[in-house]
């Protein structure tokens, strides 16, 4: 098969606001090659990706993303990994083409599942998908009261885990913060798992974060995510080397493999979080995987948007049976819940798992998707680059005007 | 003072070329603030990094480049670097944000050092600026006897130093590689010094790599650049264990401080060669280099495009007397040689300098740039979010229309 198009679909809410909240937008992405289709998603700024795909190149190995992949051959996984190569190499200084390459690398897989009725974790080599515990991500509340209040609210909804950070946590005194963790663990009762997420909030001062360890540990914490930079190896493991019950976590932000696996192997992260609509995609999420199992590092998801990210962040870990965390967006918004006519509910045990259909087994609802829909157009020199597909999807955009 | 306005100046050659030559294309950056005017550089795509300034947000540490600069007070360093941190907490999640920020950063120290009537230098707490060594940067030859002749053409026109690279090198035999390298020695006599760039070409492959050792020692090559994927360390130090008299070098892609400082820590580079327009600007950039002074590894600029761009990437080692070499943009596209009515030639001892003239010391020449600007316009659901200024810069781009 040869790639035809990729028509880019930028939705979002009517407002969006300042909350740290990743599912007001969307870049969505449609792959079509012979007839066959695939869908993917980005995590990532939708116009500044529409951008990197079409932008004018600016050297050899600053090419728009476009310039890599309209007209290529898709038959198997080794031409995605061909073309993340020439990504890689064509779009060297162009930092946001691996954001947008990300969500054309998700619908590759998609397509290619679908065509040989596989899902994508099989097409992974892996032979079974494996159920995971979802976490409900939580921000932190304004006083401690309200982070009992939260926790309780969680624990009732039949999470058995929940990640609280963000909002005040790190921002006051440890003290404070302590208060807090201390009130979520209450309000969650003894046996579920309690996450902390501090969202780089103490940048590389492993002091300030040290003197949270206390708490933490007295809270039966499971890990503590992001204290700092994700480039903030020695930070991490110095904080890791004065922790005993908890653990470090870390890794959504990677664009490449090995931003993740040197988080793992210069930072001593136990759990690596990996979003595939950043990293690349899934054959580096996939590959970020695999270097957990060789170092007894737990994989998990970072997944914030909807259930066609959910399944597309599910898939490179799917086969591994003890690697049970998974981020399941609790609260999204309802462009992210529209999006899709399926998605992925916990069964009778509360777990969730990467479908067995073909490709992500997700259905993309073409017609909800209409009211979200962004219209963006982009001309240079009063020639238009870009034209947002319509809203019918009956016409497609990036392919037209290359 | 209040920054105003930021004005972005997308200005190319008429033709771009596949050709590894970054000077084919320019972002400039006009500051206002109070009246008071500075200008900086992308080394980025730039409609990606337009995009990346006006982007509608996608939620709150995902907002465009614009939202932590428009309005924010400018008198003094400090102000630059709180901008800095803004950037990385709001534009956490957008990945071009630092390669646009990179030219606002360098402007805002233009700015800076006019309104005190100081060298950027100055400001960045050197006494003196100090000569560098210019070396100039060269396509390896199609066969051996072309790389030959290149060297002797580059050793007759004076610099002391050449590089050379990408081209074939790597590509093929490393036979057919060390005849190459033997040929830039041969041509340019036993004095000057010579550098070899591979660009990346062997990924993380230290066999490859290691292969062109001998062959590098037998020829007195100074340094062996960019071997590996930037963030490949492991490969890195293997690679450096195994080298006597040749040194690694890289970072040119480096889009924070700890990535070049990461190499320096876990790659073992020898030479770290930073450029001011992608890693954030000055003030990271400094960064580094009291980084590689206090780890004794020598801090080399990486610009291939304008000489604003050149007295920015000069800057940040200024002060450093035996930091000596400077790559220097040898041949670059007429538009890079235009955008600039100052220029920073070699003096009598053949050596460049940073500028002791306020700011960075260069003057953009307004009414050449004019025949290279490239109009761009970008309208979400039918209103412009930005529109480029006029040709005789009259009338502000993004500060209108936000």
């Amino acid at each position: 098969m040869i790639i035809d198009s990729v028509d880019l679909f930028y939705a979002s809410m009517p407002e969006v606001t300042l909350e740290a909240d990743g599912s007001q937008d969307a870049l969505l992405v449609r792959v079509t090659a012979d007839g066959h289709i695939g869908w993917g998603e980005c995590e990532s700024s939708p116009l500044t990706s529409i951008a990197a795909f079409v932008a004018p190149r600016s050297h050899g190995v600053c090419q728009p993303v476009q310039a890599s992949v309209i007209g290529e051959r898709i038959d198997s996984p080794d031409d995605i990994a061909r073309m993340a190569n020439g990504i890689r190499r064509n779009s060297m200084d162009l930092l946001q083409a691996v954001h947008m390459w990300s969500g054309i690398e998700i619908a590759l897989w998609d397509l290619l599942g679908r065509v040989r009725e596989e899902p994508v974790w099989r097409l992974l080599g892996y032979s079974e998908s494996y159920p995971k515990v979802p976490y409900a991500s939580m921000l932190m509340g304004i006083t401690p009261q309200d982070t009992l209040d939260r926790a309780r609210t969680a624990a009732q909804s039949g999470y058995r885990a929940i990640k609280f950070g963000w909002g005040t946590y790190g921002t006051g005194s440890s003290r404070s913060d302590a208060d807090h963790v201390a009130a979520a663990r209450e309000g969650l009762g003894s046996d579920a798992t309690l996450l902390i997420d501090a969202g780089q909030i103490w940048v590389d001062d492993v002091k300030s974060a040290a003197e949270r360890i206390a708490a933490l540990e007295n809270a039966r914490v499971t890990w503590l995510e992001e204290p700092f930079l994700p480039d903030a190896f020695t930070a991490h493991a110095d904080l890791a080397s004065r922790m005993r019950s908890v653990a470090l976590a870390g890794g959504e932000g990677a664009h490449t493999a090995r931003m993740a696996t040197n988080l793992i192997d210069f930072g001593r992260v136990n759990f690596i979080q990996v979003d595939t609509g950043r990293i690349g995609g899934i054959g580096p999420a996939k590959a970020v995987a695999d270097h957990a199992v060789a170092r007894n590092v737990s994989y998990v998801n970072h997944t914030f948007t909807s259930h066609l990210a959910l399944s597309a962040s599910l898939q490179p870990f799917a086969g591994l049976r003890d690697h049970r965390m998974c981020e399941y967006p609790v609260e999204p918004k309802q462009l992210a819940v529209d999006l899709t006519t399926s998605h992925l509910l916990p069964d009778s045990n509360g777990e969730v798992r990467a479908p067995d259909a073909p490709g992500l087994g997700i259905s993309v609802d073409v017609g909800a998707l209409a009211p979200y829909l962004r219209s963006v157009e982009i001309r240079i020199d009063n020639s238009p680059i870009f034209t947002s597909p319509e809203a019918d999807f009956g016409t497609a955009g990036a392919r037209n005007v290359i």
